[in-house]
């Protein structure tokens, strides 16, 4: 049976790639799949909710410029949806050009978390270039094809789909760069009901507090610290109530499938306003 | 005696608005002032470090798209910063443009983190529209001058400066959207030296745990939730040696002229690996 899934796109992002990575370790023994490409993180994951695709492919949080708020917000807005599965993949930037050398390049185009992340070899290597952002990091493709002094800070695999030479590869400041994306499907969904990740390894929350006191988050903590269930992660973002007010977002070393995390769940209930459970799933490291 | 301030550029962004009220509202006492763009966060903070400014202003969050994560790495960066004072400016947009009404508007540009937050907005009125990503409110401006179909997001300060008509205002999709500055100088700075917040009500620091283990955490937060101190902020970054490895930002609703919070950073260190201080100050609303 073929599977849709709706990925940030288009083809060439390094979004994609962690979706073909999926299908290709994981999907294959449930039959084909038709990747969809997306033209932001919110279509992505409403393609979803709005039943255009069965599972999306989004970026989470990268380990040098840390999590993507877009996939944060979404997943709190949109109650339906479900991780599926976890896949961390290995970033490295090439510097895409059609300039015969680094000296012929005026501008470099690309998505600014990838102009972050190269920003200490632009500052060495190309200190007088003009840096633009675009929507994506193939987006910033589209410059180089027009003109011979541009260049765009884009995957490997980006360079062979559309046929683009590169100058520099390997250009990202830090090279553990890695990049987390989430599988995401709605709490029945074929991937669930297949069982990709039983159980699973890692469990994502998100709650708010009801009130601005002093301790308030001292107590969700104490939940899991009591308990020596790890937190792998926790990120704060805004409820858009008011300057100050946050949503917390944790995921937790340990599967629902665990008692331990459900008695720490039952008793965290008490210290939260509303508490959003994400789903429980495994961590797929791809190369 | 003039003081020089680095903000992030160029003139009509609405960090300078925030420059240009701390100037009318505090600075004015010390003497004139020479505002200085800076054409990103990492150079109007490196222009402190360099000695070619005395003070700056950047963005540090807003109610709505959450942390400027720069701003916060640079902090950890540059050893030698300290706040001087947090800044607080409602944040209304407008929708720029030469077209001569909203059916002629074709592109709209901005920076990514406005674009955000007229989502909204942009999918009811312009739902087919292109959006594309600048480096500044202000750059978004170059492009409406030269091109009818193209529109801008960005200050009402802005459509004065540059002569520019709205089509439409506060467009923004949550009214209560604010944005929170930080003034930022030396250890010894002048801003310090002439005590603009002498004690201050809000201390901000940052820290780094040795070991990844359940709780790490807990103890931290513990320290201030034992003494009443109530932290208005909590956020994570990453600390660029592995992905899951991270730093916390915290923000304390108490100056460190109080013992209490004195003895709470003493137990502190304890149990963090390398903690920073970037100082006590006072919080000014801008109307």
């Amino acid at each position: 049976m073929t599977v849709s899934i709706a990925y940030l796109g288009p083809p060439g992002t390094y979004t994609e790639q962690a979706a073909l990575a999926y299908v290709s370790q994981v999907h294959k023994v449930m039959g084909g799949a038709i990747l969809c490409p997306c033209p932001s993180i919110a279509q992505t994951l409403r393609a979803i909710s709005q039943a255009q695709a069965q599972l999306a492919v989004v970026p989470v949080e990268n380990s040098i410029e840390g999590g993507v708020a877009v996939t944060l917000d979404m997943l709190w807005q949109l109650d339906t949806l479900q991780i599926q599965l976890a896949l961390v993949m290995p970033i490295a930037h090439s510097l895409l050009s059609c300039a015969p050398s680094l000296e012929g390049v005026q501008t470099v185009y690309s998505h600014p978390q990838a102009l972050a992340q190269c920003q200490g070899w632009l500052e060495q290597f190309l200190p007088k270039v003009q840096l633009i952002p675009t929507n994506s990091t193939t987006e910033a493709l589209q410059q180089i094809e027009q003109d011979r002094s541009a260049g765009a800070i884009a995957s490997p695999r980006a360079a062979q789909l559309y046929n683009l030479p590169a100058l520099a590869s390997a250009i990202n400041d830090y090279p553990d760069n890695c990049t987390r994306f989430w599988v995401i499907g709605k709490g029945d969904s074929l991937a669930s009901k297949h069982q990709v990740s039983p159980g699973g390894t890692h469990t994502s929350i998100a709650f708010s507090l009801a009130a601005n006191v002093p301790g308030a988050l001292v107590k969700p903590l104490q939940v899991f610290a009591q308990r020596g269930i790890n937190l792998s992660r926790i990120e704060s973002r805004p409820s858009k109530r008011a300057l100050g007010d946050y949503l917390f977002f944790i995921d937790l070393e340990a599967g629902v499938g665990s008692l331990t995390v459900q008695s720490a769940l039952v008793e965290l209930a008490a210290y939260t306003e509303v508490l959003k459970l994400f789903g429980s799933y495994s961590v797929l490291c791809i190369n």
